[in-house]
């Protein structure tokens, strides 16, 4: 397997000519650019000129017309858009598989809250996010929608990372470990927004409520008309238990996203996490207002909660991405397993193998990601203009042979691990498995410290 | 991590002292025995004379007792056993991904039986089974029940793979790519187990009626006759699909398992994949019997035919295994991520969090898959007496940072990828996850050019 050693820098058999670029990655075997059209390419190239793509098309062609500072021979490798998870709590990673197996409110009231009221402050959430980052890069996700406390330190772990990041500060009605007087969110959210660090660009803002049943309707309206007049994303859960959407009835009278559509917070900029419990009607008030879900299937399956109408959202209009959760309850952040489980799940829930096909699954992971954070004009797919954000998977792998399609073999049967290569914003991130970025070994070394301190505690 | 460089050989600290063994593996960070009682030691050791385990406890006791030939040090791994994978069709390896999201009668009827019979000979049997042994290998499989055509071909590849097998001849009443005359199946069975391959050691033969439906009572009892002769597994898919019950009702009177156990074919050595559609009744005639059941999580998941139900199986005592089923229909053979698909299909398709736990989800794919193949005393757990058939995961990984317990990094977090080393009877077949049996480089390859051939004839 030649092609599986350092594809840079690499020899072409010809004379390079034309337009210089910064990169150009070409011969490689299967170039999957997972837009509209879900075009593949056998042989394929991609020139990257900055931080964005500036051409695409068949290996032949792009070898003419351009020649790179750096040229990458990918043959082996299949090329795809880097990922997109669109939830989750970055910094729980310190807290991965320290409890399983429980209902969501125990496990939340029981183990979570205590953990995160002992443990979690500016430091551990650099940490925690740092490692969560170092996952998801070296599993192929270059894109990630994050929500918890002390968000700045989980944005200076992306920037430092060099992820690309939709950074949400929590907000809720409760003392939480960043905000013991809880009616100061307001001014809390407002500091955040002032003192984000970084230029706003690859890490960005963003404000998350934590639920309709934890934050009251005035809290819910003054945070999405801050992040109205910051032009930025507002989170919140939706739905996740039948349990809370009988509390919302109950304390209401109607139903969590009718209660967010009369709030006015729904609307192109608002992302509802889980949306497992949703009626029709709340299905076709979300497709109208333009918000948009992120569907977390693993985390759901395993905290019992359901399983999302997401086969009924996509034909009603309304925008779907995925979701890792945070991998306190998942317990990874492997976006390849979660698209084979969204494929799957509705296969068996609705008893149809028609179901969710693998397309649209991936479709979920990629462009539909980036349209559910608005920035399906910039990532979620592999076209001229676009960032560059691209992963490159070795497919010289006993399960990935043969290949009839590369999308199956995306869908069923890669895995984050297959990952070899990542680039973000047209910078090499990820080299032969390894993150350039940070010392991996060394946030592995502290977030061990860290895990054995806290299991102390616990014991 | 200097723990990731090859573990052989290596030093300790001591001098060796006490009883020579083949191999002595020592300072596991996690020995994860998956006994019945699931007994876990941090920082333990196993000694290996010959194909079986000599001693099994805490590192600083074993350091004592033992001296290897080979002695390696397992600073920064977890060691478990090998996985049980109970029910595949390893051949089909070759038609992996050759079309996805179908019915499971459209797909075998247009699709998979027009390919086997173009393409199913000796020849390609050996080479899917080949590339199958590799990918299970690698990804912690050490043991796998299989069923299939040419069947004396995969027995050869396993024996060269250097996995462990039990392989079943298939048998139905419609011609067969090894078989066009389907009368002539008992002397085609018995021809198979007069030429076996092999001693009938680490690779045995079984025989594999395909379904009630497409055996006749007449078959299903003669063969499964010949098995208790032979006093070796007879398998059966059995209630795989909701049609497939409604058409044995029709023709039969009564339900798939109660006509196998009318027709005495239910017994201790009678394993039947998948039983999705199962009545209460059926599951109890099922304990009753003895018989046992592979259960298929990711395939029927993706087939959209059912959610087996599994804990009602495992509280009324009836043995589970689990199993990938063909690759073409999963699409690949990683147990890792079959545990995980178990413990969470359950989960959700209950709403119970508490519904298949890590523990159970485990044993599914170490102890209770060797039960369910008559091999409970020979294989399935760490324990003095059994077979050596052993897998060493690297721990120092983002995604199993940090470490709580590691039955729960294992069900929920880990990969085949994490697999680096492997033993099957005491020899060493996976070093730095690279198959020492066989040149993967070049089962790559031929699995490459044989699914080149199959793809001009589809197109």
């Amino acid at each position: 397997m030649p092609a599986s050693k350092s594809p840079v820098p690499a020899s072409r058999s010809r004379v390079p000519a034309g337009r210089e670029v910064d990169w150009l990655l070409f011969n490689i075997d299967w170039l999957v650019t997972c837009d509209a059209e879900m075009t593949r390419f056998a042989s394929g190239a991609v020139a990257i000129e900055g931080d964005s793509l500036a051409a695409v098309g068949p290996s032949c062609e792009l070898l003419n017309l351009f020649r790179g500072r750096v040229e990458a021979d990918l043959r082996g490798y299949l090329l795809m858009p880097g990922l997109v998870n669109t939830h989750t709590h970055a910094a729980m990673s310190i807290f991965r598989g320290v409890a399983d197996d429980m209902p969501l409110k125990t496990w939340l009231e029981e183990i979570i809250f205590p953990l995160e009221n002992a443990f979690i402050n500016p430091d551990s959430v650099y940490l925690g996010t740092l490692l969560s980052a170092v996952e998801m890069l070296k599993s192929g996700t270059t894109s990630f929608c994050d929500g918890y406390f002390f968000e700045e330190s989980a944005a200076r772990a992306a920037l430092n990372a060099g992820i690309r990041g939709i950074m949400g500060q929590g907000v809720l009605d409760f003392p939480a470990p960043d905000l013991p007087d809880s009616s100061k969110f307001q001014s809390r959210a407002e500091a955040f927004l002032s003192n984000f660090p970084g230029d706003c660009g690859r890490v960005r803002p963003s404000l998350f409520c934590h639920a309709p049943y934890t934050c009251a309707p005035r809290t819910l309206t003054r945070i999405k008309e801050l992040c109205r007049s910051h032009k930025i994303l507002f989170q919140t859960h939706l739905s996740e238990t039948a349990g809370e959407v009988e509390e919302i009835m109950n304390r209401y009278g109607r139903r969590p996203a009718m209660l967010l559509d009369s709030l006015g917070v729904l609307d192109e900029l608002t992302l509802c996490a889980h949306g497992i419990w949703l009626s029709h009607d709340e299905i076709h008030s979300i497709a109208r207002s333009g918000a948009s879900i992120s569907h977390c299937p693993e985390s759901a399956m395993k905290l019992g909660s359901g399983v999302a109408p997401v086969p009924e959202m996509i034909s009603l209009g309304v925008k779907v991405g995925l979701g890792t959760d945070g991998c306190a309850s998942n317990n990874d952040l492997d976006l390849f397993s979660e698209i084979d489980f969204a494929a799957k799940v509705h296969k068996v829930f609705k008893n149809d193998p028609l179901a969710c096909p693998a397309e649209q699954a991936l479709r979920m992971a990629t462009l539909g990601g980036a349209s559910v954070l608005g920035l399906e004009n910039e990532i979620g797919s592999i076209e001229p203009g676009k960032k560059a954000d691209l992963i490159a998977l070795s497919l010289n792998q006993p399960h990935l042979t043969p290949i009839y399609d590369p999308v199956s073999h995306i869908v069923y049967a890669a895995r984050g691990s297959d990952v070899r290569f990542v680039w973000v914003d047209g910078q090499q991130i990820v080299k032969d498995g390894r993150v350039l970025s940070v010392d991996e070994t060394e946030v592995i070394s502290e977030a061990t410290r860290m895990g054995l301190e806290i299991r102390r505690k616990i014991r």
